[in-house]
C-alpha cells in the first residue's frame, strides 16, 4: 500500500487530501471522498458523513495515523472497494508525510567515516556501540517540488539523500523483533545542510541547528513495508540530470528494526514520528568533491520510493549575525534582555 | 500578564484550561469561560459561544498563541473586566507551555566552560561568536508536580536549571532591537538530563538525543516581559528542601534578544516555539559533585516564574541495548530491515 497527498485549491485557499492506492500499479483514491461516500452508503447524512471524514482524512497525514486502527480500517475498507468517485487520475503528489517529530540517525558507514574525516577528527568508538542520532526540527519541513530555501547566511547549501522511516504505531521500549510491528512504510528523505555554518556550530559539539532546521525534505510516497524486498532499496542522485551518487539502502551499520528500537527505549515514539537513517553512502555531494549552485535542480529517487523533485533558491538579504564577544579578565560580558 | 493552565476532570477524561492574570497578584481567569460568557453578552446563542471558545482557548497554549490577535486582544477584553464566573480561586497549576518545537542554547559561561572541561576539551571559540543550540523533543514535556521518569538505560539522571523563552508572534530574519517584539515571555525550563548516555552519543558529535529525549518540564506560568526586572532574576533550585543552586539570569553571554534573532535566521520561528537559555551557572548537579537519586524531590524557582516541583522516578525494567558492531576487513556488516 502507498500514502501520499496533492494539493488542492478551495474557497480558503489551498488544502492537502490524503491519497492512498493498493499497490504501486493501481489508481490513487482520495481518502475523504471514499471516506465520506462509504459513511453515506451507511446511512449518515451527507452533512455528518462529511464531517466525520474531515476528521478521519485531515490534511496532515500525521494527524491521520494517530487516528489509529479506526484510520487504517476505513483506509482497508475503502482500497478493497473503491468508488469511481473517489479516484484521481495522475495527481501531482506533495510530501506524503508531515512528520509529528524527526530525529536523524547517521548509519551508513562510508559517509560517517567522510565526516569525521572532514571534521578532522578519528570515526569515534560509539558510532559501532549505539546508532547515534540528533533531533531535527519537524516544522520545516516541505514537500516535492517547492524550492528548497537557500538561507542568506551560507555559501555551501548541499542536498543529504537519505530513507526515511514512518512510525505508524506508537510504542516504548520496545526490542528490534518488534519495532517493524511499529512502522508505517518508508518515505525518501532530503536533510538539507548548510555545511560552513554546520562545520562552526558543531565545533561546540551540539547539534547540528541551524545548519540543518530551515529546510528538509519528504518523498511523495510513503510505501509501507510489506511492498520493500528485503535485499534493500537501490538509491540515485541526481543534480541537473548527472548523476552524483548511486547506491543502496543495504550498506546501513544499524537495521530499520535496530534504530527504532534504539529510538523507543524510555520514549513514546508516536504515529507519524519520522525517523532518518542518515546520508548514505555518497549521497551529499561534500563527498564527491562538487558543489550545488542556486537554481540547481534536484532529483532523489530510492526503488519503490518515487522521485523527489526540487529546485534549489536563491540567498536572500543578508540578515544579522552576532559580534563575536571579547573576553576580558577572564569572563566574557554578559547581557539578559537586549 | 501570566498565562498558565490547570486540569480538569471531565466526562471524556483530563482536559486543560487556559488561565491568564492581569498581574502576579491578581485572581486567574478561566479564558474559556470568560471568553463564552463575553461572545453570550455579545449575543451568539450558548452553543455557538461555547464551540467559538473552545476553539479560541484550547487545551493548548502553542494552539491558542496561533490564534493570533483573535486570542490576544479576547484576553485583553476579558481581563479588562473579568466575569466573577470565570474566575479560579487556587487552581493547581500544570506546565504553561506545550511547546510546538523546542531549541536549546547554552548561553553561561561558568556552566558551558565546565561541561567542557567535563568532556575533556577546552572551551571552543564558537562559544564566543554565536549561540550554539541544538533541537530537543517537543513532545516529551510535562509539568509540575508530575513525576519525571528515570529511563531504565542511565544511572546518572540530572537537571538542569534554565530560563525558558516563550515565542508569541511568529517571525523570520529578525534583528535583536525587534526580538523582543516576539517574546511572549519567559518561564522555568527544567532540561532533565541522563549523563552517562549522553556523554557516550555526544562523543558521536550528534545530538544530545537519548541523554535528552525521554523528559523536559516546563513551569507553571508564562510571564510577560513587561513584568521582567531588565536587571535579571534570581534562580534558585532545591533538592529535597536543601538549596543546590542559587544564580541569576544576568549572567548570559548571549542575551534574550541575540537568541531570539539567530534562531530566526533563515527560519520561521512561530508562536508556542520555546527556546532554552542553557543550563544556569552552577544550575545542574554535576557541577556541584552530587548525585540525585530515585524519588527525590527537585523545586526549580525563578524570581516572576514561580516554583516547579518534581519527583523523580525509578528506573524500570531493562530494556534492549544494542550490540556493538564488530568490524572486519575494514568494514562494519550491514543491515537493512532487520
Amino acid at each position: 500500500m502507498q500514502l501520499s497527498r496533492r494539493v488542492v485549491a478551495g474557497p480558503d485557499g489551498q488544502d492537502a487530501r490524503l491519497l492512498a492506492r493498493r499497490d504501486l500499479s493501481a489508481a490513487w483514491v482520495d481518502l475523504r471522498t471514499a471516506f465520506r461516500l462509504r459513511s453515506i452508503a451507511r446511512g449518515a447524512s451527507p452533512e455528518r458523513a462529511g464531517a466525520m471524514a474531515a476528521l478521519l482524512a485531515p490534511s496532515s497525514t500525521s494527524q491521520a495515523l494517530q487516528n489509529g486502527a479506526d484510520f487504517h480500517d476505513s483506509v482497508a475498507a475503502v482500497l478493497a472497494d473503491p468508488p469511481a468517485e473517489a479516484l484521481v487520475a495522475q495527481p501531482e503528489l506533495t510530501n506524503a508525510l508531515d512528520p509529528v517529530s524527526y530525529r536523524d540517525f547517521m548509519v551508513f558507514e562510508e559517509h560517517f567515516s567522510f565526516g569525521y574525516r572532514w571534521q578532522n577528527r578519528p570515526v569515534p568508538q560509539v558510532m559501532y556501540e549505539i546508532p547515534v542520532s540528533y533531533a531535527g526540527d519537524p516544522l520545516s519541513f516541505i514537500g516535492p517540488n517547492e524550492t528548497i530555501p537557500w538561507p542568506w547566511y551560507t555559501q555551501h547549501l548541499d542536498y543529504e539523500l537519505e530513507l526515511g522511516i514512518v512510525i505508524g504505531r506508537a510504542g516504548t521500549n520496545l526490542r528490534p523483533e518488534e519495532a517493524l510491528d511499529h512502522v508505517l512504510g518508508l518515505t525518501i528523505l532530503n536533510d538539507v545542510s548548510a555545511r560552513d555554518i554546520q562545520a562552526r556550530e558543531m565545533g561546540g559539539g551540539l547539534g547540528p541547528s541551524k545548519g540543518k532546521h530551515f529546510a528538509c525534505v519528504t518523498g511523495p510516497v510513503i510505501t509501507t513495508l510489506d511492498e520493500i524486498p528485503e535485499s534493500g532499496l537501490a538509491m540515485t542522485a541526481r543534480v541537473n540530470g548527472d548523476v552524483w551518487c548511486a547506491t543502496t539502502t543495504a550498506e546501513m551499520v544499524w537495521s530499520i528494526a535496530e534504530m527504532v528500537a534504539w529510538a523507543s527505549q524510555g520514549e513514546q515514539l508516536r504515529p507519524g514520528a519520522l525517523l532518518g537513517s542518515g546520508t548514505c553512502n555518497g549521497g551529499s555531494s561534500l563527498e564527491i568533491e562538487r558543489r550545488l549552485q542556486p537554481g540547481d535542480e534536484l532529483e532523489l529517487e530510492i526503488e519503490c520510493l518515487g522521485v523527489t523533485r526540487n529546485r534549489l533558491g536563491a540567498p536572500g538579504e543578508r540578515g544579522w549575525t552576532p559580534r563575536a564577544r571579547v573576553r576580558r579578565n577572564g569572563a566574557a560580558e554578559t547581557h539578559f534582555l537586549t
